[in-house]
């Protein structure tokens, strides 16, 4: 690997040089700028009114993304597994969109892919102090993932159930149309959201939502128990690492660590 | 018992074997595709069009559930035990509400009956990774069953007078027509449920209603509280043996278990 | 104090003997039909129907309450505390309301003070084993009360600054009549709750409800971290001694207690 | 500092002695009573029927402002660490609207200005024995800084990207009239309130707000299981003094401090 390589791959996919801070906290802008002008351009008034500057706007974004783009291939020394990894294909999806749009005309939903820019983000915050705290939750999370699992699907088996049983109660002239709407109802009552648009009329109707609320209600101290006993238990050590070897794209390395645990590539040589 | 019929306990009741578990994966298909029938059976655009399509699929569920009921009974020592056990009871109404309607013209009402199907589930989910989670939120509920019946005794007094309050402050005209309407209205606001069919509209009405939403959301914190401290009690050890007694249907055997602990029946011999 | 005064001061006021627990059911019993029929007296259809019923019913109720109430008088040592004790009052309002709708011919406001009939309710139940329960939930929220008042507070202040910046920037085109009911809003927003009788429509005003649902749905962890943090900490030990001084009517004696605790007076002599 | 002056300071300033106690008292009634002067000027008819005691209400409170904010300034050694502080600025802004008002016949928003003077109330309830409670709070949040932002971070990501999705799925024919209006439906639907005023009336639309709902349902978890692991930990000692030094106005001092620690100004000399 030729030095300018190595030193551009420093920049761009590392944050421990002021350089590689600047580059990732310029993206990071960039990337903010593009979902906000995203937003806005669905926004019809302000569509018409800045036509012109949306499309202008929208092709410096790509094109500064498809220079990058470029760039986190060419100084990789094994392109294909950057490609086809996660981030790889966000990267590519926040390019391609603008492409399509202009070859083949298209529209709208174009705008939820442009929307996954935002997905980017995500990378460069690694580099944040942030990063520790939200491995902490994630941990958490993974670690209570099995009782959650658990959790939602007697939430859906209650729901299913309390939806048929509503839809034979309260019938089609109260809303409850079908069943597979019915148990929609349940779900937006049992979470306690409630938008209104659908509500029971009948005594027997309503008598069955209140015990659907009280369920609700009550069983949301489960999730949250199962999540604050795990909090109780998360190691406290912090991992803020954010070298990342420039062989193998591996990052999660010890802050001690000269040889990449995964291909043995030396790191930050 | 004869070898076919102790093979056919394994397969049936067990899930140990591979041809146990296909068993238990094919029927939880069939269970799936069922509840979805009826779901869409609901929709009457669906209804009207594939009437047909739904009157065949219903007839071959229901021919699975029946050869599956039929030989539950057949390759068990016990079948009174089974045939009046929860599951038991369930299997039969998963396939009378067909032949009922059948028989009858029946409607509506056996929709609820075949959704019931749903519960079959459980018993084929006794043998994934997560009944042992289950069992530990089962078992943190259970103990705070005294607990939290105390709570909703508490929340249902708690919404039977303000219900009263609201019926006389807000009165017909604001839809608080009857007390049993504002216990609802009560449990709905309590809850933070908010449908917002039915809302006070007088400045006194509204300040009962504050007080009422800010309990509400005050008080979840004491379910909450209960179960979380009942989390951090609950015994860490799993129970995940899905061996079944083929003599005496008893489930909950110790992994290395060679006989039945309840009848003394040799197990997998 | 004659013996006949100590027995029946054992059967109404204790639940230690069968007479004791047989006359507390009755009274349950009493009471719940009691305040069913206030409910279904406010349903106006049923009242139209069955007036001279509920009329008769009414009466019932009330003889009987006016009885006990008398009893409770005669078969204590220090009436006069028990009348205008808390539950003296409550069991005073029980019978009241009918004498005077009777004299004046009075209506509506007296459902609500009939209604308080179920605070008698609470009485009785502290004979069940669940009291000992309750009562742990009421030391874990009476020891987080401190911290609990000054979290309302917090919403409270919240709920008013929002509430003005809402009337200001949604105005009353929009719903937001004046501050007050801005801040009721609030009220409903904060807590989750989300009538939707009231909503804001103006971009500004949106993204401040985003703010004020995020908030709330952020704080909502305090008092649940409080309450559980209490749970944890609560003592274990439960007091279900449902003896009860005939002379003093002080409760929450010791299971050995042979003397009142409060008045030296010979307990269960 | 003359002794009038040093005494002036501790009725002012402090609350150790009577006459400190009974001026923060006082200023207290006038903020309250001042605050809802403001909520019932917005109230149209009350507006208009008492202009005139509103009027006369609004000058005698904002001349007891102006005199109590010149003698905060003129008791003080260094009144410009006053003038620039928080509260410094709070009192003023409690003043200056009405004077402004006055003068340019100002209106509606400075309302909200005066609103301000309901932050008033935070440093004189300093002196409660409910502070000590509060920073436990504060101290409990503070810590849990890190991880709340990270996951109210995690929820706006998750709201941007579900808010394309359903402005996509939905269209504009449902309510879902442009991308922030998505996102700030989607932050009403995850945060559990529904105002109901946008629901989605598409079957995909009302799956995908189904996802929105039990994810909103489940996570709630999160921040609940940060904070309860805080308190658990959150020290117990608590801080009441009242303190503060007449010098260069710093508070916090040991309950057994003579002088200032800030300054080394005598205290209470």
């Amino acid at each position: 690997m030729p030095p300018w390589k190595h030193k551009l791959h420093e920049i761009i996919y590392e944050a421990d040089t002021p350089a590689g801070k600047i580059f990732d906290i310029a993206i990071l802008i960039v990337i903010i700028i593009s979902v906000a002008l995203v937003m806005m351009e669905s926004v019809t008034p302000l569509l018409v009114k800045y036509a012109w500057e949306f499309y202008i706007a929208e092709w410096i974004i790509t094109a500064i993304f498809t220079i990058e783009y470029i760039l986190r291939i060419v100084v990789i020394n094994k392109p294909k597994r950057y490609i086809f990894s996660f981030y790889g294909i966000v990267d590519l999806l926040s390019t391609l969109p603008s492409y399509i749009g202009f070859i083949f005309g298209g529209a709208n939903l174009l705008f939820a892919i442009r929307a996954l820019r935002l997905l980017r983000i995500f990378r460069i915050l690694k580099v944040t102090r942030y990063i520790g705290e939200s491995r902490k939750l994630m941990l958490a999370l993974r670690n209570s993932k099995a009782k959650i699992l658990v959790f939602l699907f007697a939430v859906l088996i209650i729901c299913i159930i309390a939806g048929t049983l509503m839809y034979l109660v309260e019938g089609q002239e109260s809303g409850f149309e079908n069943i597979p709407l019915s148990i929609y109802w349940c779900i937006v009552t049992l979470t306690t959201v409630g938008f209104g648009d659908i509500a029971p009329i009948t005594p027997l109707g309503r008598f069955i939502a209140s015990v659907i609320m009280i369920t609700g209600y009550g069983i949301i101290a489960v999730p949250t128990g199962i999540v604050s006993a795990e909090f109780s238990k998360s190691a406290e050590k912090s991992l803020n690492n954010t070298q990342v070897c420039p062989n193998c794209n591996e990052s999660k390395h010890l802050d001690d660590a000269e040889f990449c645990h995964n291909c043995g590539y030396k790191l930050n040589a």
